[in-house]
């Protein structure tokens, strides 16, 4: 009942009557002032006032189930929503969570990870309190797994849309799923897939956003970034999470009716920063050129000096010819 | 060391002295002696002979690591068997040995499965002492995600060829990989992949085969067979395991040079039941036409009277025009 009265004083921008709460929740007066009790022990300031009611004045930078779930306003994802105050990997959690039938929107959040992992097993430090580290669980029907691969740049745009409207700062995609500020990493997505060979099981889809941190190690400081060091704002992860969630089920609805990129494509592409810019493709086999964007298959284009080509996916990594992005 | 001496006397034709025993194990007499009895306790039929030694007379049908281990003849495929009496599946139990870090060439064997599963979630019976109940973990290095689905039609190659040579008998592939005798089938494959985008985790190939099966329920005794059925004869399912694991290496090492079926197309295209046939396409979209075998990327051609129509996943299954395969 904590969460849903969070949710009723989050909605009303006023004072909620203590009676209008009795009679939403069909519970006493007293239960309702117990409530309101618990969420201020929480850090929640809520006003009271005689002949007025409740108000929500300020809301901590609290993480929880219940924080997440009062400030949800999407229609599927999160209809599930897993806290765990330290945990392996949100990944590999989710995975688990999958393992034991767990639905599609499902979301799960960590206030830290002892084992965060980027692609390719690259250990990613996420302390508590200092960023957003969360996972969908999806299980799309239909989709096949070769056009999977696609959900991990639908990820990418919905993590830049929620960044640049929770920062109210330009943001850039680094192809595929990068999120870059002022060429530097602040976000990294790692999506991972359990499949039969025509139907997938499940995808786990995780991003960790820095957003507290305000410094990095040496080694780190030249490609590392955090919403602060950016921005010197403040931010409430909850409402970040939830940002992101939005543009996601937005993204993922258009994305889902071609099964392609092809209606996200040049929402993408206006964010992409190689975007018309040289960068060296690193694989199999090496090249210099142009970036043009993604097609609708999600590829980068990237037109060398003797012919165009498609970057899908494979031991491939781009960067521009200047700097790290 | 029972392993070894079950080796050593598999592989020797005639008698093996215990003082050769002794001298290869480095042990002495009375060890040899003590495991040749528990051999014997085993089920193991073991001649011994003053002044000649001992010689393997008959093996019974065991199903233990001791006994695939000592018949293995593969070079990386069964570097190590995991064997259960009774597991929930073969694919589930490979998944979690994978998730433990279990490598690339590992075999999972059961008994008994009590939720035995196959594609699309079916359920696969599997009782005890009755079939072979297996699966591969396989991880292919450099394999892009969107390849890995041969991997299933590699398997249906190598149980077909590995049936067809334990059997002497005439053995067919339904494509992708069932495998049928007089139009029943006798093995059913479920391939499943933890990937990321780019980047393949791991995959499990689970294959059911059933062996000695009397008689199958009668909403079952049309479509289904197994080895016994069919040619009334008895068999060693370790032997068989092995086989098809010799076949397999063989066939994945092949595909493996090119990540596609080019060079394995007319080997499988021979075994192809449907060749040259009417066969139904249903799925999305639905239609009738004539199978012409599988292309290097594993897909079926379809010539309907309209066009040729490359038929590659999805929610579609083949069947004859007339009757079951």
């Amino acid at each position: 009942m904590k969460t849903k009265i969070l949710a009723k004083l989050r909605d009303e921008k006023g004072y909620v009557s203590g009676q209008a709460l009795c009679n939403e929740f069909g519970v006493s007066r007293t239960a309702i002032w117990k409530a309101i009790n618990r969420l201020k022990q929480e850090g929640y300031e809520i006003e009271a006032v005689q002949n007025k009611g409740y108000r929500l004045v300020n809301v901590p930078e609290i993480l929880s189930q219940k924080e997440l779930l009062s400030i949800r306003k999407t229609q599927w994802l999160g209809n599930e929503i897993i806290y765990y105050d330290e945990v392996d990997s949100t990944n590999n959690a989710a995975k688990r969570l999958a393992e034991e039938g767990y639905g599609h929107g499902t979301i799960v959040v960590s206030d830290a990870q002892t084992g965060g992992r980027g692609r390719r097993g690259r250990s990613w430090s996420s302390p508590a309190g200092v960023g957003i580290w969360m996972t969908y669980i999806l299980r799309p029907e239909q989709l096949l797994p070769a056009n999977a691969s696609m959900i991990t740049l639908v990820m990418g745009l919905a993590v830049a849309k929620g960044l640049e409207e929770a920062t109210d700062t330009h943001v850039s995609i680094k192809w595929p799923n990068d999120i870059v500020m002022n060429g530097k990493k602040v976000c990294g997505t790692l999506t991972e897939m359990s499949a039969q060979m025509d139907y997938i099981n499940y995808l786990v889809v995780g991003s960790g956003i820095n957003v507290f941190n305000k410094e990095f190690p040496q080694e780190l400081s030249e490609k590392a970034t955090s919403l602060y060091i950016e921005t010197k704002k403040e931010f409430h992860r909850a409402e970040i999470i939830e940002t992101i969630a939005e543009k996601f089920e937005e993204y993922y609805d258009i994305f889902m009716q071609t099964e392609d990129m092809s209606r996200l494509k040049n929402e993408y592409n206006d964010m992409l920063v190689n975007r018309g810019g040289q960068v060296r493709v690193e694989g199999r086999e090496s090249f210099d050129g142009n970036a043009r964007g993604i097609n609708e298959r999600g590829e980068l284009i990237v037109d060398t000096w003797e012919a165009r080509r498609l970057v899908s996916s494979g031991e491939v990594s781009v960067r521009g010819v200047y700097g790290y992005v």
